[in-house]
């Protein structure tokens, strides 16, 4: 009858296939290694060109924690495959407060990772095409704003046109550095444009050192952003749920570590000089007016050659890649809203996710924040960088503190096998350590270089979330009902309001009628005596036998007369439930919403709040309201992540052969 | 019972007498005079200091054409005293298309005199204090944004505060231009500072020698924007309306004739030389960092003596009253759309003046524009004219010509005396004739010089009101009751929506059973089985004996299951009338609305599609809602011009006890 209810195995069809689910979440933590290894040797360079040989060990320790955080997640996913990530975890084991700032977290750290990512796809776009580097901020702009248009008008990530960038983006950089490594092996080893430079290194003290060694291994860690997703995501994939849910993080994180270190061995081999101030390189004369090339960029130049087809793919597939990642924010943000709501910390219209309008309002917001930082950090990935990865952060390791109060709770319930138990508790403890250690580490090396700002945003963000949480608490209290509940309205009466003689009147009158209300009467205001005559005339002429009562505006308002009158009603004849009848106009097209229907919802809004007042809302469906059948139902952000359908179309079960035959009710008498 | 209902005789306290009416009404045509006589000069001195001796004898033309003018619109009130103006007589007596010309051209107008005026306001202010100089565009943008924060919060022109400016600059440019004159008379005549510069005219030829003096006589005719204000606010007007609006009129018009030429001849006694640029004024050393002062300032500075008390006296009243002009066409613009509205030409929400979102719009396009406007002019007063005063003589013109239609109908009619006739029709006869010579001078003046946009936007707007009325017919065609409208619906079902347990919902269901239904049945769409059972529960402990039936969903969704539900009953009971009832909460904060009856909201429209649906909403109102009641209803724009008394507030008829009382039926059985 209504659309085309999906049965349960083609709904299982839906769901998302590992092969679809690797992209659609590992976009974002696989494109973190175009900018994570170039952050980790830029810090590193600031000590001086001598510092690159301790590069290897700082990236070796970003991957052994993103080992332990992929360890740490295969456990959280089978202990909570509800698709609450972190949030679940805290929110169950740490209770409410670790939860919202868990939530807080993660909200501000989707606003980064559109930002980061643009502003990196931007990067990497003018390293292939410099001409285009004096319209850096503009281009990172309009792609955001291209990314909001998308989603404002709905997309299906699950789409095969969603996966191809990814794998195009993990083959290309796996051939390069392949090619790489053979040719070194070959004793033709590839060298970086900016090989030759060299940077001066500053003296430093031993704090000092050990402080430009953690800043390092703090921006080296922006490749273990997004690692976290598909621990959202578990019920878009296909039964086994944990399992493949499991299977793809491992797959992700085993390519996510083998492209992090070969980028960063091959760089080193290559030679790549990346400073944070590109005139701090010395031996570049350009510096002023060129671009520094993103690392990707040099090592494409250096392995493939400059400028040649197998250049060019990397850097398109890499800003491919890293717009799809800032894409996953989009479809994310809603994702945490519906959990968010659903718990009451966020307006309960997010929790059923039907509502276009709140996602889009949502899809705003995001996208203005992100330009925001985008044109406040000129689109510099440096710059932005100092506030990401703060967020991730504190999410881990309150998820992996969670995880361990988890265990530990298991082991006093001992509802798991104790194997189980201890190699679980054993790992989540272990990345609970080191992401707690990561969190202080990034902490102490970014405050100052503008992370503070994440700190008072997340502050903002919670204080509101709780604010929303206690309001709707009271409310609960408020409509809860109790034994003492007992409500006892008797009488029933009806008031149709007719403002002039047509179609929409005769029916609300008509379905007044058939409700067969204890009395009827029809109301018209007056606010002009020769129309009222008119009404009266045709009232007459119609023979219509409900009586008709005229009341007098003087002000030319329709409803204080009205109010006045069912108030000295319910005086005169007890207190009665009065059902005034309002037709509303259904219209097809949204600008004509601004052309109807103003006048009586204001008279609804206040016979709202009249007592004993129920409005009864009665469609006329105008033509043009066909329109609303053949409008294709359009996804919403994030649905491919939570593995829900499309919500098919509400069709009307067949055309109508004309159509006011819908506003008809189906006998006629004549 | 509902606020205070206002007796007919306090409603007519709330007119204006004529000393509130002349201010408010005059502010527009008055302040005119602040920047008419100074373009006119200007215009003048492109040909040179010697055409300055042409100077009288425009002024005059523009005082004949103002008195001809006044003396057309004091037939016009008396023929069309209903507030309709030009656009009514437009409309009767040459038809649709000459009104909606003339709506436009208002449209356009009303925006313009928001810019010119506070553009002319701003160099009043600058040429008293020249230090404010490089933040003109700033100021003027500021006093925009103030004018439409004071009339987005509400404010009531009637008040004495508006009507202190004008008559403050009525007076001070009075005592001005007499002591000026005095001196003048007692062989000290006051000297400007600029009448020591000369202007290089170029040789013209005679075409452009009379093409100077046409265009200085178009700038000059700027004297004569808002002299038709009255005859649209004719209804505000204490009775005899006709006499008393006439009165006024006639004052307003002696006012501004004595204070256009009392400034024209005393600028030219002082000598003020005011140059389209500044630098074409030979002599003047600063003219690259100094501003130009205004014509006023430089007669102030002469008569009073520069930087005196006088002197601030006269430059404030004149920013205060270009400032207060501006103002009217905040007020003016939602009038015209009431009107506009009454007949089908704008969105008929502008007709009933009650919704206060509406008007906010208004006010915030109408501020957009003008402050694009004033940017892209710099905020500056000879650009902004060019653009000006074109709406408003296709306003007078078509007017004048429909008055002389409306005298030839009289004529054959016979329906007034033979004497009113003729002069009525000698006097709109030759305003037509001038007020059209003038058009065309104004026209072919200024079409280059940037009067071309005006005539696009207008085209525009015409298109737009000609498409609205289009849309209104037709669906008035659509749902007009004719012989063979015959509804006959039978049968009666009603649908309590239970979500959960609550009041709300317990109070809906009592309605619900007040009401008598043939049949009722309350029924809850299952998203989590748990909460159904927990539902199931609580319905038995209530005692409920309305039958409860739950529908399954799979996809989470509350709407589809229950239209597929409602649609198989009335495919099993016959076509029945199914009113299905929902609770809606009440709130008294805007932000709260955030927070609720988006998913009641959601499911209601859908519901609203299906046939034979009524959708009868129960309010139940929070506690906070108890803020709606304190809420005083505020002024809109343009009620004060209308005659329209402030509404008294909604208010409840007591004090409720405690706030849920006003959600419970007043007997109550236990």
């Amino acid at each position: 009858m209504i659309g085309d209810p999906l049965p349960t195995e083609k709904l299982e069809g839906q769901l998302l296939p590992k092969h679809l689910a690797l992209p659609i979440f590992a976009s974002d933590p696989l494109s973190s290694v175009a900018y994570a290894p170039q952050e980790l040797l830029m810090i590193l360079l600031i000590g001086g060109t001598a510092f690159l040989v301790l590069a290897p060990w700082i990236a070796a320790a970003v991957v052994v924690l993103l080992i332990v955080v992929v360890a740490s997640y295969r456990q959280l996913i089978k202990a909570y495959p509800s698709g609450g990530g972190d949030y679940e975890v805290a929110s169950r084991n740490l209770g409410e407060k670790a939860g919202v700032v868990v939530a807080a977290a993660l909200l501000v750290d989707y606003i980064l990772t559109v930002a980061v990512s643009v502003a990196s796809g931007v990067d990497n776009i003018i390293s292939a095409i410099p001409e285009l580097n004096p319209f850096r901020v503009e281009l990172a702009v309009g792609f955001v704003v291209v990314l909001a248009a998308i989603n404002l008008r709905g997309v299906r990530e699950a789409s095969k046109a969603f996966a191809v960038p990814t794998y195009l983006f993990i083959a290309s950089i796996a051939v390069m550095v392949i090619v790489a490594l053979v040719r070194t092996a070959l004793g033709d080893a590839p060298v970086a444009e900016s090989a030759g430079f060299s940077v001066h290194g500053e003296s430093l003290t031993a704090a000092a050192f050990v402080l430009l060694l953690l800043r390092s291994f703090a921006s080296g860690c922006a490749a273990l952003t997004g690692v976290e997703a598909i621990s959202n995501g578990v019920p878009a994939f296909r039964r086994p749920k944990v399992t493949n849910a499991q299977r793809t993080l491992v797959a992700m994180g085993g390519i996510a570590i083998v492209l992090f270190s070969g980028l960063t061995v091959v760089a080193l081999i290559t030679g790549v000089q990346y400073a944070e101030r590109a005139c701090d390189l010395i031996g570049w004369d350009d510096c002023a007016t060129s671009p520094q090339r993103s690392l990707i960029a040099q090592i494409a130049a250096s392995t493939f050659g400059n400028n040649t087809i197998p250049f060019f793919i990397i850097q398109a597939t890499t800003a491919a890649v890293l717009l799809l990642a800032a894409n996953t924010a989009f479809n994310g943000f809603p994702l945490l809203g519906s959990v968010l709501a659903r718990d009451g910390y966020a307006p309960k219209a997010l929790a059923s996710r039907g509502d276009r309008l709140i996602f889009s309002n949502g899809v705003l917001a995001l996208s203005a924040v992100a330009i925001v930082l985008l044109i406040g950090a000129q689109a510099n990935v440096t710059t932005l960088i100092q506030l990401y990865i703060i967020g991730v952060f504190i999410s881990f390791t309150l998820g992996q503190i969670g995880m361990v109060r988890h265990w530990l709770r298991q082991v006093r319930e001992g509802s798991a096998t104790p194997g189980a138990i201890w190699r679980g508790l054993s790992i989540n403890a272990l990345g609970a350590f080191m992401t707690a250690s990561v969190l202080v580490i990034v902490t102490i090396t970014k405050f100052v270089h503008g992370a503070w700002i994440v700190f008072v945003v997340m502050a903002i963000l919670i204080l509101l979330m709780i604010g929303v949480n206690r309001y709707y608490r009271d409310v609960d209290r408020e409509i809860a009902a109790d034994a003492t509940t007992v409500f006892g309205a008797s009488g029933d009466h009806a008031i149709v309001l007719v403002g002039r003689m047509s179609k929409p009147v005769l029916k609300a009158l008509d379905y007044a009628i058939a409700a067969r209300h204890e009395s009827i009467e029809a109301v018209h205001v007056s606010i002009d005596d020769a129309a009222s005559d008119t009404l009266l005339d045709q009232w007459a002429a119609h023979n219509i036998t409900v009586p008709m009562r005229i009341l007098a505006s003087p002000y030319r308002d329709i409803s204080m007369p009205l109010i006045k009158y069912i108030k000295q009603h319910r005086a005169d004849h007890g207190a009665e439930v009065v059902t005034v009848y309002l037709p509303e106009y259904i219209v097809g097209h949204w600008w004509e919403t601004v052309l109807h229907n103003h006048k009586a919802r204001r008279i609804r809004h206040k016979l709202m709040l009249v007592h004993g007042v129920v409005v009864a809302l009665v469609p006329w469906l105008l033509d043009s309201s066909d329109l609303i059948y053949g409008r294709r139902s359009r996804p919403l952000p994030g649905q491919d992540r939570r593995g829900e359908p499309v919500r098919p179309p509400l069709r009307a079960p067949k055309a109508p052969a004309d159509a006011n035959s819908r506003n008809r009710s189906t006998t006629r008498r004549d």
